[in-house]
């Protein structure tokens, strides 16, 4: 589809919320108008598409939204747009109300959702990483990132001052499923004295030495930071083995929910605009199937395909930092 | 003991801890200063005291502690203490280091610790009610209640956005064990649907209920608030019982230990800073086994006779409020 | 005008904006609905009542606001309602629109207007007290104070964390008018080394020597919390005078609206709540010009002649507690 | 000096304070302890040096602090040693307690300070950018910036609240002196309508304009930042003029100090522990005059030379975002 010929585009957020969707949506919203298209807000995701729950969105839709967490638009997963009839009839959905581009605010699946709905049915589609784990290939941040990390950090400092008072160990469990980023980032900005990363298998040896020398050392209580892997739950498997092997004494938090909400940082909200901006840019520069990325510490655009699966790699050497300096 | 004898007083921290009490111990300790007293402070509660981890603190000890949570002297629960040998090894302590009055920041717990030594030996004791439970008899206020709501509140303004992003239910559990304060507060302020005390049966026909009438009228979430009750937990209860009986998907956070740390309120730093200065007043004014209660909206003195219970009503009022506000 | 024939109530703020109003406005709004009365919200206050600014609210217009500051229903100061004609005009607007009873959320001047409203056209008018300053006759409490005092405790706690770092003496202005009580609390909960409230001559000489005694003790910093009295800016007068006559350097912070706005703390949602619901039972209990107070730690009913009046005074004992314990 | 001659270490904060020093002194000195070299801590910078205020610092000096704002080495700027002969003297005393090596943390004018120092008397010396200011060469970063942000952010979204409440337009002076960076920022993270940038002329044409197209179109509020540029106070003048010129009333605040204090955000623990980590591994590593810089999203090493201007250009593209964004 030519450059000139987008009359309309659409916006719809997919998978888990995360904060500063709502910035991405602000930005898309006015940039498309002051290039003069129509824009349609798409409720509930993939799913709202399905239901045909669209309404167009104007300048005052998204006044007073770019501070607040979560969603305006909502979000869902959908099994039924997982299949290819389900993206036939979301196609038709789409070509019917003449929204010829699409733009996803969401992680791995919901570009591969819109990538297949590029492929089958020339749909234009631009993707905007946003989830709170900091997982999808080609781009360094998704958003939300740094407002999860915000909001543990915080829960985690209220919780040194209870086991500074109490000198006792707590293991804290973050989000993020199989991606290590929020484990690794809360544990270094804490001082957490052991960080448990998905991937790795548990040292328990290392963990019950590191907590006796602290003891020996006068600290007065120990942080360990459990990212929750593919499943919630994991800090209580941690508690029963330090007791079990080493008859050591740990209380669990797991943070949970509070992790995805909240009023967006402000890196959230800049990266979320210049997103939601160049997405927009995007479409009207004649790009077919894109997402927007940061990387080398800016806003760029790279192509839908290299964004697809998810990234779970970190960087060896903040571990070593975490561990030199929380002797 | 007759008042003028008076020349050194301890301060202890006990059972668990609560924000403000870092304000109590400052009020206490430049209060006494300022009477011209001696003033200890006794590490880790009714235990350094047996242990005999007492250090003399002035005026510079306290600087800069009233805006952190947590207790600068530390707390912890002593089996010994329970014992009478346990208590006479500890007024021998007292009476070896001249501190003729000691004051205890805790819970009915550790009131009924500081009671028995005071008949047993005769120390001058003073009780201020610090726990976050907010359920000692004869006071309408305990020491870090506030900060907890606070921290709880904030906590379900977060979920609040994820719940209404996917249109969901969720089920925070609150502190409190057998108190419903906190969960009864937090309910009103953050507009919960439902509230599970920890007395009553839980109508799960009625949450139900509401829950389906919520979404019939247009709510985008229900959120219930649970108090703990006994034992952590609760929450997953009511998840598999909603599931079971009405085939209701429901998430559940349990918000545990970030309630407990964190700045105090000003309401916290408030009442925790007139607290510890009257009950270095009682003692200096002849009192000898007597509690800072709140009480009509001031802090006063009541016999700490009055204090020794748990408190576990509620206002059946206040469960209406929630109910006719969150229609 | 009995009881029994009244069929709808109007709500309107008055005067500053306080954060819980939006708490009262809901309180108000589905108590109304539950008891079975229209209720119509008036924009923008008296001004907004005189062009005719009214709608009606139902059940979702105040869902998702008791967690966001300012007011919903805006809030404004009006010269015409002053005039016997203006408010012949509000009354004719009403009885036109059916409006029998009017709940007022504003402070003592919006109480006044009620109360004209009232004797001249028999208008049933309640008064929620809402103004941070906490100045009203009659009350114990008013919306917003609570948060106020939050918002300026959080800015003085990072002000605390320069003055340490450059050991500067700071002299922070806070918002309250000719109220001493803004300035009372956060100079107590802040460890504040000094308090100017608005009624007292400002003893320059002991503040110098508490300057120079803290620093000659070590302190790292001083801070001076000053009420802004009938203009702000007298933060700068303290500064120079303080220069002029002892050689001393400070700092001025003015922290102006920071304290007006952002979500309110528990204690305001509460007590806006409470007050809110008891307005409307006011009503339907056939009151005729009451007011919702605070009063002994409670929220109850009074007549509206009891709050007509700014209260300025204090408890001396207060700022003898702040003395005693910033040695 | 060669690599292996270096046995000492000192560190010293210099200039303003900015949260996120106590993150680079923590891992100055655990990095450097585990290098098995001594450090000592230098109090209120440059001054202090001359004063010899200097003492050891082991593992549990800097436990518990990196959720601190401020600096526990306290910060000042110092006349003195911007002369040959002060720096003569801090030289000597270095050598004499054999300090071979110098991290300082600061802005441009404390780097300039500490290649003087390397360059006249040979001290190896490391930079370490800290200023809220973000406004230092060769890096794209400054420990502090994104707390103060976040403080002026959180500020703001509080002023909203009234200003929409009142309809009002609100002047928000924030600081950054003639840096751009605060106020873009804070102007994109809070949809403000208009921003002030130091280095620009003012149109108030345009801002009248913009304020007036608001209203127009239905905004219930405009927000403007302003920077502080050389003087705080411009926010006065703004006021001023667009009364005079335009009829417009508008309130002013000055968010001043609070936006310096405060617990730093993990971006600025983050990054702080590196640079630190980093400053040391430098030393141990043989650079002479370097600096730890933050470019292309990553901390790494550059020359000292590199740093020593001040940076206050800005991206006309990000100007360009706030207005296509707050339409």
């Amino acid at each position: 589809m030519s450059k000139s010929s987008i009359k309309n585009i659409g916006v719809l957020c997919s998978g888990g919320d995360s904060p500063g969707m709502n910035c991405a949506i602000r930005a898309v919203v006015r940039t498309a108008i002051g290039e003069g298209l129509g824009v349609y807000g798409i409720q509930k995701g993939y799913e709202g598409l399905l239901e045909n729950n669209i309404r167009e969105l104007n300048v005052s839709s998204v006044g007073n939204i770019l501070q607040h967490g979560g969603t305006i638009l909502q979000t869902s997963r959908s099994k039924e747009f997982r299949t290819p009839e389900g993206r036939k009839k979301a196609a038709d959905i789409l070509k019917k109300r003449q929204i010829d581009a699409l733009i996803v605010i969401g992680g791995d699946g919901s570009f591969n959702g819109a990538m297949a709905l590029h492929q089958e049915h020339g749909i234009v589609v631009v993707g905007i990483p946003g989830t709170i784990d900091n997982d999808i290939s080609g781009t360094d941040y998704t958003i939300g990132f740094d407002t999860a990390v915000q909001n543990a950090v915080e829960a985690v400092d209220k919780i040194r001052d209870t086991a500074n008072s109490h000198a006792r160990t707590f293991i804290v469990e973050v989000m993020g499923r199989k991606s290590p980023a929020i484990a690794l980032k809360v544990g270094i900005c804490t001082g957490a004295e052991n960080v448990v990363l998905p991937t790795a298998t548990i040292d328990y040896q290392k963990i019950a030495g590191d907590i006796d020398r602290g003891i020996k050392r006068g600290k007065t209580s120990s942080i360990i930071i459990a990212a929750e892997g593919e499943e919630a739950g994991i800090g209580y498997t941690i508690q029963k083995n330090l007791k079990d092997q080493f008859h050591l004494d740990a209380h669990v938090c797991i943070l949970g929910h509070i992790q995805r909400g909240g009023n967006p940082t402000p890196t959230d909200r800049l990266i979320a605009s210049q997103m939601g901006h160049s997405a927009v840019k995007a479409i009207t520069s004649g790009q077919n199937a894109s997402a927007t990325v940061y990387v080398n510490g800016k806003v760029s655009l790279a192509p839908l395909a290299d964004c697809l699966r998810k990234k779970n790699e970190f960087d060896v050497s903040e571990v070593e930092l975490l561990t030199s300096l929380s002797i």
